[in-house]
């Protein structure tokens, strides 16, 4: 694995109709990011909620694979007439669309040769030149396509399988961050956070989120940096704001 | 408002580090969904989720607000440094950013002349021309922009200023749904629901979605169609399916 001296980034396409729609409650991107920046130091800097419509997967495959090094895709690698995120992403790469031999073999042996029926066989087509992303719970396989990761839509299954992605993936420089909540108001301190973001511009993001906890209102300030210790010389910044503006600590 | 004869569609544009970076659990994406569709006939056909960068908004917005009728942005309109959804939006179209005049007066008015700090002052900064979205919780308001309707991240805010978007938007023609949940496998009855799914193409959209309960593995059959009528003519095609393969249904 290569050494981690440089930025790695990530785009998450979620490919289904019942997370747009609002049917379903998307678990799988707040779980990829924080397992990509954690695991990986690869950050994700966006995501993208499409239908299952196979011109809209290829326009966004095309996009999404030039503009970052790595792109995951969810949903859509089940057996039913639904699932055509690999057929597109085939069709995006210009690639041949099939049975890929170890696939099929996972899926044959899994089920066995008489409860392997045309469903469960639409599981191994995808691009023939797949790279296989093993699947411990439910056997069918994810695939790596170019810098193309896809994983199923199922979080339970995904989880399962999110381990097996790391050999493929060149770690980067990962991003810390620290919280402070404070119990204040964001116009209270945001002219001076506003200067301490200047003053460390380029090298830490501070962001500002209010809360309600405990039925009072607060704000959590978060700054992330790949320098941990320019994230220190931040927060002595922000005690020191807290101090001067007698601002009570939450702590968590 | 117009009479409902056309299909209209909205995008979603989630402004925000803390949802890209998985600290976050986006809540706002089916929460609106939801409420568009529902209310107002109205189909989310894609979101984003995008850092607080302006170059990155700017170009969302322009590309967002030309393919689709509506877009929504969460995020990004409070009072700190990291807000900067409004002046994105501003340089999107051209528009001149600065004070607006109306949503001075309401901040004015709510945090009284003394307490009326930089910070507060900053919320009322927008493109002037914008139309104002009513904040009955913190007074705040959203805006909107062409047709970028822009609201906070915060959800319980965002979720008492929705009603307020109402009268901007045209109206569309509702899509309905159908579920049966299914105690069986996709790949029992993929080859069939295919069928089906050809039969009323164009018409009706068929989606096939696993789930766990009870201890127990099925499917969720969910068809979507602005015509009632062709929902019960799948409706009943699934229901011979399930008759013809002794499948158990979930009432729930």
């Amino acid at each position: 694995m290569k050494k981690k001296t440089k930025k790695v980034n990530a785009a998450i396409l979620i490919i289904g109709n019942e997370i747009l729609s609002g049917r379903t409650q998307d678990k799988n991107i707040a779980f990829i990011s924080n397992w990509l920046n954690t695991n990986c130091g690869i950050n994700v800097k966006e995501v993208r909620i499409i239908p299952d419509v196979e011109k809209t997967i290829v326009e966004n495959i095309k996009n999404l694979s030039r503009k970052f090094n790595y792109v995951f895709t969810t949903g859509g690698i089940g057996p039913t007439h639904d699932d055509i995120t690999a057929k597109s992403i085939a069709k995006a790469f210009k690639l041949q669309y099939g049975f890929h031999k170890e696939a099929y073999k996972i899926l044959e042996n899994y089920y066995g040769k008489k409860k392997f029926n045309d469903g469960r066989k639409k599981m191994a087509k995808m691009p023939i030149t797949a790279k296989l992303i093993y699947n411990p719970s439910s056997a069918a396989p994810g695939f790596m396509t170019k810098n193309v990761i896809s994983l199923p839509g199922v979080p339970s299954i995904l989880n399962s399988m999110i381990e097996n992605c790391k050999r493929y993936l060149v770690k980067g420089l990962k991003v810390h961050s620290n919280t402070i909540n404070l119990f204040t108001v964001e116009s209270n301190i945001s002219k001076q956070l506003g200067l301490i973001q200047k003053k460390y511009n380029k090298f830490v993001d501070i962001g500002s989120y209010p809360f309600f906890r405990l039925g009072k209102i607060g704000v959590s300030i978060v700054s992330r940096s790949i320098s941990k210790q320019k994230l220190k010389k931040v927060n002595s910044d922000l005690l020191k704001l807290v101090k001067l503006k007698k601002i009570k600590i939450l702590n968590i």
